[in-house]
C-alpha cells in the first residue's frame, strides 16, 4: 500500500522562499514510487495564536481540519524559515494546536525537515530548533535536513531550483527519507 | 540610576500558571533597591501569527507598542510555558514581531527566564529552548533559570507560592541576576 | 533475521548508576524475540581524549574494535550520565573517536537513549544534548527517551529497579524502540 | 583594575586551526586597554577522559593546575572545533573535570565562544552546542559567537587572516565582549 505523505511550508506569506521549496520537494517526491502526497498552504489554515482561553471556547475549526489531515499520513515533509535562529512562529503555533487533544495527530509521524533562508548558513540553526518540539512529540525526525541557502536567487522563473547539484542532493535525501517511512 | 526591568508571561490565558510566577518575581523585585519594573499582560497587546504579507501591509500596532515598551527598559522577566518540550508559540511569535526593523528593541537587554508548569520537570526544557531566539537576538539571558514543578498546586489562594524555600530560591535568582543588569 | 542490539553505558566508573541502568534494559531486551543483544563496557574500550595527533600516528585499536562492532549491529541502546547539564565526556569522546573514517560505522543506526541521574529531573538536559551528536551523524535516535531521576536509590541489591512502574515504563519504551528498528 | 582574561583551544592537535584562530583573537585583545590576557594550549594540560574512579584515587594535577588558572580570571575566549555538529570531546572533558568540587571555577565567569571549521557553516552547529554545559554551570557566555568557515584557506604564513573584514568583524565582536566582562 502506498505510503501518505503531507507537504507544507511553516510560513504564511504568499512568496514564501519556503512555499517555493516545498514545491520542489513535492515534484521530487512524485517521482519516486509509491507515495500519494499531498501539498497545503498553512496559509488556508488559519490559526490564532494558541491560547487555552480560545481553545476552552471553541478549538479552531482550522486547526482541527489540518489534525485530521496529519492524521490520515504516515510522514509530512516541512520547508520552515528560520527566524531569530529558531523555530518559526507560525510552525510552532501549528504544531502546538494540532497537539492539543483529543487531536494530538502527530506520535509516530516520520518528518523531513528542510528550510530555505536568504543567508549563507541555510536555515541550519532554525532547523535543529525546529526538530525538538516535534521529537518531544514522539516524531520520528529525519536526521538528515535540508537548508538551502541564498535562497533568494535559487530559483529560476518556473520555481525549478537553478543549481542542478543542490536538486539531486535534495532528491537523493528524500528517497533516503522515503525508504524510511514506516 | 534605577534599572528598568520589564516583566511579563509567555501565555495569554486568563488563569496562567506563568502570569501567577511572574507576579512572584516582580513582588520581590520590589523589594530589591535600585530598580524599576513593570508588569504587563501579553493579552493587552494582541498580535497575529506572525506573517511578511502582515507587516508589508501595516505593522500591528500592539506590536509595535510593546517593542517601544522592550526599549525602554535595561532588562526583563519572562515567565513561559513550556509547550511539546519547547517555545510556548505566544512567546517565540511576540519576539519575532518585535525583532522586525525598524523596531527590534532586543539586542543587548538582559533577560530572566522562568517557567512554571504542571509537571515533575518544572519546564525546563522548555525554558533550555527558549533561551536560544533571545541569544541570537544578541540578549544576555541569566544563566540559571527558575523552574516551578507542579505548578498547579504551588500558588496559595493570594497567589503567594505555598513553599517558603521555592520563594527564597527565586529571590535570590532574581538578586543574582539584578546584580548583572547592565 | 533478527535484530541485533548493541548496549553500553556512556560512563567508565566501576559503580556508574547508568551501568545498572543500562543492565535493566539487557535484561529486558531479553525478553523481547527477534533481537540479538550484546552488552558491552566502555572501560574495556580505554581511549586518550580524541586528538588527531594521535590519529594520524596511530588510530586506537580499542576505538577500532569498538567501531566494528557498531558496524555489526542494526542499533544501539546507550545509558549516559548528564554532566553539566550536557552530555558526558565518555560518551562524546567515543562518538568522536568511532566516527573517524575510514571507521565511521554510526550512519543509519537506530538508537535508543537512558540516562540515570541522582537528581530529580533524571538526565532529561543531558538526554537532549546527547541526541545531536548522533542526529548529526545520521542515527535515528528514538524520540523517547527514558531518564531515571534519583537514580542512586533506584536499585534493589541485585541491580533490579525498586519502582515496578519505572521498570513497565522502560519495558514499554524498548518495545516500542525494538518495533521501529530497520 | 584590569580585567583578566584566558584564552585557549578546545584542540589537542599541534596545527589545529583553532589554535591559529584564538592566536588571532589573543593578539587584538592586546589592543584592547584594561585588560591582562594570557594563552594557554589545552596540550600542556593531559588529563584522561573523565572518570569519577580516577577522580577518587586522585584528582589529575593538569586539571587542577587549570582549574586555578581558570579561577584566577574573569573571563575566558575559547575557540573550539565543531565535531559531529556538536561540542568537541577535548572541551567537554576540559569543563567536567574543571566542574569537580572543589576546583569548580566556572560560576560566574563571562565567556566568548569562537570556532574555526574547514566546512562552509563556520563550525555554528558546533559553538550552540557549547554554550549549554557553560551556561549549565552559571557562566555568562557572550551571545555572540565567532564561527570562521573555510578556515584551511583563512590563514597566511604569518597566522594572520587573510580576510581584513574577518579580522574586522572579530575585532568588533571582542571589542563587545570586553565591555561586558563583569
Amino acid at each position: 500500500m502506498n505510503k501518505k505523505v503531507l507537504l507544507f511550508a511553516g510560513s504564511l506569506r504568499t512568496g514564501s522562499l519556503n512555499k517555493k521549496y516545498v514545491k520542489v520537494a513535492h515534484a521530487i517526491l512524485h517521482e519516486i514510487t509509491g507515495l500519494d502526497t499531498e501539498l497545503v498552504d498553512l496559509a488556508d489554515y488559519p490559526m490564532p495564536v494558541y491560547n487555552q482561553d480560545i481553545e476552552d471556547k471553541e478549538f479552531p475549526q482550522p486547526a482541527a481540519d489540518l489534525a485530521r489531515k496529519v492524521a490520515g499520513v504516515d510522514a509530512l515533509v516541512i520547508s520552515t524559515p528560520e527566524n531569530n535562529g529558531s523555530i518559526a512562529a507560525a510552525l510552532k503555533n501549528t504544531v502546538d494546536w494540532l497537539s492539543r487533544p483529543p487531536h494530538n495527530p502527530w506520535p509516530g509521524k516520520c518528518i523531513f525537515l528542510m528550510g530555505a533562508s536568504p543567508g549563507a548558513l541555510g536555515a541550519v540553526r532554525g532547523l535543529w530548533h525546529s526538530r525538538i518540539p516535534f521529537e518531544a512529540l514522539g516524531c520520528h525526525v529525519y536526521p538528515d535536513m535540508s537548508g538551502l541557502p541564498r535562497a533568494h536567487e535559487a530559483f529560476d522563473e518556473n520555481g525549478e531550483l537553478k543549481d542542478k547539484a543542490s536538486r539531486e542532493r535534495l532528491a537523493k535525501q528524500l528517497k533516503g527519507f522515503a525508504n524510511r517511512i514506516f
